[in-house]
């Protein structure tokens, strides 16, 4: 199958391009490299060495006589040359990465709110307007997030995407399905709820046929393509805005930092290895929905675990100490989260787990590069509004105290 | 109060400026003046000769003299003058009519698809985030639609905004109450879907106070105020992208068309006098919510009408004939509609009613403007999707017959 891949060079859209590779579909990767610009701007880097773009394709042909072509290309700016690519390579699915994805970036300051809304609103809406315009079948797979959701601590099971109501009226009301109601923690997050907007729009009056990957977390690095050159390696981030949760504690770890739990750490978190995001992205590209259908949203997580407890985890891998700091965040401090995660199981999905790849993922990432940590970039430093800005400390609470 | 109306040269915003001009405000209108210009694009004008927004100022101040001040500014585009105005007017209140709001111009073409999505959103989080950039307690006012809403022919009454529901869950599962399910009919409709997304954000995150008035479709020309002075008067829209459906049917009678009905007419639409529009604005502004209140959303509209009810009445008064003429737009050819509308009921509103109203508009604006018609801009042109291309005429299906 041939496959264009929106933000194919970035930590979801490298490793999935090289995953579909070496399956032998014909795969394009589109950037315009914005990812790599934050970088320069927020003065951070990949823990991990990664090369420049052009030189991880020539590395993938070397190592596997493979070829993965590549466009450079603002989709948010420059939609005409996003659709003479449709046109000319004729795809049969755009698998769509191409969007501003960490949530502290996007409360960072107002221009990087805007850029968020802008620039993801727009890419998104620019697939489907290219791909009704172009008259292919094209199928799009759209990495959202597990963050649209809303009632995740009502104690219910989280369903993939609808939600079955009963709605009040006459004669005892009537059943509906619905998407589920959405509650979006940041910005980020909410971009993420307008793209599910459009894409049912899109679903009901053109027909399009749309897959949107609900994703939990994701954490690891490498999967078996990136490991077959180091020039072929994917990106890791630890910093404030764009590391996640875990990979910050496993750096925090790696240099004797203490591990900076928000809060109470209570918020419960859906979790997913990249090996099992690039599964599941195969998965989703080969089993489509039908024109006429609704959008088919997928659940893309494996675990849930509360942030405290991983930092328990990594803490008793390590020997780090965990402190504690105040929430930037404007979310509740203790959440339940139970998610059904069904589709993808029943599609053969075999997930790697937390409790047998987090000390390799120690071992081979956090250990090997830490003499390449920053630790001025750990901290969370993006608040989520005035409320949450006075008292926020630069550093932790408590004293550093020795780690691994 | 000192009020700032964005979108204030158009169709609504001009007469709610002088309606709350006229009550005592201190009101600034801000335009790109983009109506207009699209008007040029389309080869349309109004059928009232409006006058330039300067000339409309000038004539206000001759009349009443009270001043409306002015200030040219794309709000989607030029985020910076418009935070700048905010900290220099400070004002109590901003009404956000700047948005492209017609269903038939959004589904036009693939640039004007881009350009609504494009400038609705960028326009409502612009206004949303240098609220909160500027720090000032601004309770922000936006004209949203019913369109928003999606199960109207469920047989239930919608009510304002929010909805209850039994969600499944153990112990029989949980009552919820959630923002109403989206099910928009146009890429017009589901920008005002993703401004509501992003007014609960807002509200949530930074307890902005928010105000979305959820408008049915708006008829009549004329307040008492736009009466004052010919410069004063109000656009009034009869093309097949701008028109309503009762614009064209009163101006299709004016000028001896057949009043061309889409498929069956059997859609179910709300509606709401011009006058009543104003009002409403003006009793949101004076009844705003608090800080840290959801947003308030009221359902704008005082009557609903089947549409080929509404062309046997304007036949009835006219003498005009009916045509079929195949519908362009995707949705069902009929639905029932049941709307809530006792919030403004009971703040004091009373309606113009479409049975004592109608008459005066059919003499006061369709007749009398009517040497001014272009009926080659009456037909609509713009379909929904390709499946609605194929014979669309753009001429009604039976012959042209006598009208008024």
């Amino acid at each position: 199958m041939k496959i264009v891949i929106l933000g194919g060079d970035g930590f979801c859209g490298w490793p999935a391009a090289l995953h579909l590779s070496a399956r032998g579909h014909d795969v394009v990767v589109v950037d315009d490299f914005s990812r790599r610009a934050i970088d320069d701007q927020l003065g951070t880097a990949s823990l991990t060495p990664i090369c420049g773009l052009d030189e991880r394709r020539a590395a993938w042909s070397e190592v596997t006589g493979r070829r993965i072509d590549a466009v450079e290309l603002d989709l948010a700016e420059d939609y005409e040359a996003f659709l003479d690519l449709l046109l000319t390579e004729r795809p049969d699915a755009v698998v769509h990465f191409a969007e501003q994805r960490a949530a502290p970036y996007s409360m960072r300051s107002p221009a990087t709110k805007r850029y968020t809304v802008d620039n993801n609103v727009n890419a998104t809406h620019h697939v489907l307007c290219a791909v009704v315009e172009s008259g292919l079948d094209v199928h799009v797979v759209h990495l959202g997030t597990m963050g649209v959701y809303g009632y995740g601590s009502a104690g219910m099971r989280i369903p993939e995407g609808y939600l079955d109501v009963q709605v009040p009226g006459p004669d005892g009301g009537v059943p509906q399905q619905i998407l589920y109601p959405s509650n979006p923690g940041s910005l980020y997050h909410m971009t993420k709820v307008l793209d599910q907007t459009m894409f049912a729009f899109y679903a009901k009056n053109d027909r399009l046929r749309i897959t949107d990957l609900h994703q939990g977390i994701v954490w690891g690095t490498g999967t078996p393509e990136t490991a077959l050159d180091e020039r072929l390696v994917n990106r890791f981030d630890y910093d404030g805005d764009y590391g996640t949760v875990l990979n910050r504690f496993l750096v925090q770890a790696a240099v004797g930092h203490p591990l900076t739990v928000h809060g109470t750490g209570g918020q419960t978190r859906a979790f997913i290895h990249i090996q099992d995001t690039v599964r599941c992205v195969e998965l989703a590209l080969l089993h489509p929905p039908s024109a006429g259908d609704r959008v088919r949203i997928f659940n893309q997580m494996t675990e849930t675990h509360r942030v405290r407890d991983l930092a328990r985890l990594v803490a008793r891998l390590t020997g780090a100490e965990v402190a504690t700091v105040p929430n930037p965040r404007q979310e509740s401090a203790e959440n339940d989260l139970h998610v059904d995660n069904s589709a993808f199981l029943d599609l053969g999905l075999r997930p790697t787990t937390l409790s047998e790849g987090l000390l390799l993922e120690i071992e081979q990432t956090a250990v090997r590069w830490a003499h390449r940590v920053d630790p001025d970039r750990i901290p969370a430093t993006s608040v989520w509004n005035t409320r949450r800005r006075p008292g926020i400390p630069a550093r932790p609470v408590r004293p550093a105290a020795v780690g691994a």
